[in-house]
């Protein structure tokens, strides 16, 4: 079933909007998760004082570009898709790595960075034993992103718009995503979301559920992520009643798998296991991008689902969310 | 046999001098280094314009702290040990991370950042398939050290002053480090060299020489080092021939172990195997912290030898030359 057709008029396969960040990778253990009472698995917001207090309790980390959304879209670079980026970086050391690893990978990211004001987000993720990440964000200068960044004809001229829940959190800016939405729309072109995470569900349950119902045709999103937006402890009802939410919805639920969710079908897909998972960071990212290569190159919607579970299976053996090893290599080996 | 008596006056077990380098780790194939003229496991120096080139030409990488003796130095505090390090960053964002991490283990790093000029030193890490490391370093802030930087307090109160090959390209700043040797011989301390890498040792071979005649009780080397430093092409040779050069060598062969020579006795030790070696950044680095935290306190030379061999065991074992897990743990499991 191809359920994309790809049109001349569209030169990017899909463009992104998220938050630019560059991750602090350390690992942790259950007591100092709950010394400094963060919940395993959420996303905590920090202002500036919070984060450099958190950073010097800190042992030594490792630092790697991320972002959600960021992640996605050089996962589908690095397929060979083409990929934008909007998102906002500080002209600092930190900004010009991330901008150096999203463009390395072949990413289109031409955001200009702030000169003043905030520096470049941070996001220190804990990693404790059972490879569970926990993080807590500085969001520092990609909060300045301005409806004027939002480049209307990128968004036009890609087949997919796609953005990240946690972009919720910068109120100011809330309009312009839903105005970037109805650009794509109006285009011909189709968006999609990702819930990001429970908590930031949590955050905007009303307004997300609103969005997917307006102007969302394929929605990412995992166990508790799901769970948490329509308030139900069980996936399986979960499941239900994502039903005729949206064109596509695909749930992932951890080492079980996904299932796809169309108009007239449910697909169950296996997770793919590639060796032990050290760092489950980007998982989610990784598998919303290569179902997203997939989907805007004409494969059908198993086979989509396949190339995200590939993905996210290669991404979790590694420390960080940006893939070290070619991910078009294991969709060569792995895709039957 | 006990070689070292642990003194009141002397609060540190080593100090070390050494560049203070962010690294930028990212994988690459043999074709690469050919097409860019890498000799694989060599070191070469760039100028800013050079490194900020091939910046652009790489993929996407992972950033952590480094610099040679700061690795080793990082060890020692890890273990346990009391370590201080002296070396130059520039205040910058680089520079913040350097000094965390090389703080957060429990070393002391005081020297104060350089507020003008070049940016903190960075070093592009190849590796390779086969897990060896090529680097291209650009020295940047670190070459600002300047004699009066040199604590000899610190020194004089340290049992072991620990000097980092790499420093003898910096050629400002050598009389300095010499001038650091004596006051650490002076106040009974002890003074050891790294040869840093095979194509150092040919830059400054003369020197190097002179200084282990006159200044060297502890020599590290692994075999291409050893190898270059006397101009002889076999190991075994080498061995020989550093004899009677100085109080102790140790000298490192891969995956083999290694040889600790000393006046009246040579020791072979196995290396120690943790798994699949997915990148050697900071082997011989982790060896010296290990031997240097059995050295200082108390240990005989073959457990200061097994110390070192599991740290270094260990740190291959992973991506960059900082340890991310408990060094201290793996003493504890595996020293018999």
């Amino acid at each position: 079933m191809t359920i994309f057709k790809a049109s001349q008029s569209q030169p990017l396969d899909v463009v992104g909007i998220g938050n630019a960040i560059v991750d602090v990778i350390v690992r942790a253990d259950e007591s100092f998760l709950k010394k400094y009472c963060l919940k395993k698995g959420s996303m905590s917001l920090l202002n500036e004082k919070q984060a450099d207090e958190l950073y010097r309790s800190i042992g030594p980390g490792v630092e790697s570009s991320g972002g959600s959304a960021a992640n996605t879209l050089s996962s589908i670079a690095q397929l060979g898709g083409k990929a934008g980026f909007i998102g906002r970086v500080r002209n600092d050391q930190l900004g010009e790595i991330f901008t150096h690893d999203i463009s390395s990978v072949g990413a289109i990211y031409n955001t200009p960075p702030a000169t003043k004001g905030p520096s470049t987000a941070r996001c220190i993720i804990f990693v404790t034993p059972d490879a569970q990440r926990t993080m807590c964000t500085y969001l520092g200068a990609s909060v300045l992103l301005e409806p004027e960044d939002l480049d209307l004809s990128m968004v036009s001229e890609s087949k997919v718009l796609y953005l990240e829940g946690y972009l919720w959190d910068n109120p100011a800016a809330k309009s312009a995503f839903i105005a970037a939405a109805k650009a794509s729309k109006e285009s011909g072109g189709q968006v999609a979301l990702s819930l990001s995470d429970a908590f930031c569900v949590d955050r905007h349950r009303k307004s997300f559920l609103e969005l997917i119902e307006n102007h969302i045709d394929i929605l990412f999103a995992n166990e508790s992520e799901i769970c948490s937006l329509h308030q139900l402890n069980s996936f399986e009802k979960a499941v239900e009643e994502t039903k005729n939410k949206c064109k596509v919805a695909a749930l992932t639920y951890g080492e079980k798998g996904s299932v796809i969710i169309s108009k007239d079908h449910e697909l169950v897909i296996n997770s793919y296991n590639f060796g032990d998972a050290i760092d489950t960071t980007g998982a989610g990212d990784l598998y919303a991008g290569g179902f997203l290569y997939g989907y805007t190159n004409g494969e059908d919607l198993l086979t989509c689902g396949k190339i995200g579970s590939i993905c996210a299976g290669k991404i979790v053996t590694q420390f960080g969310p940006r893939s070290q090893s070619s991910l078009k290599d294991s969709l060569n080996s792995y895709l039957d």
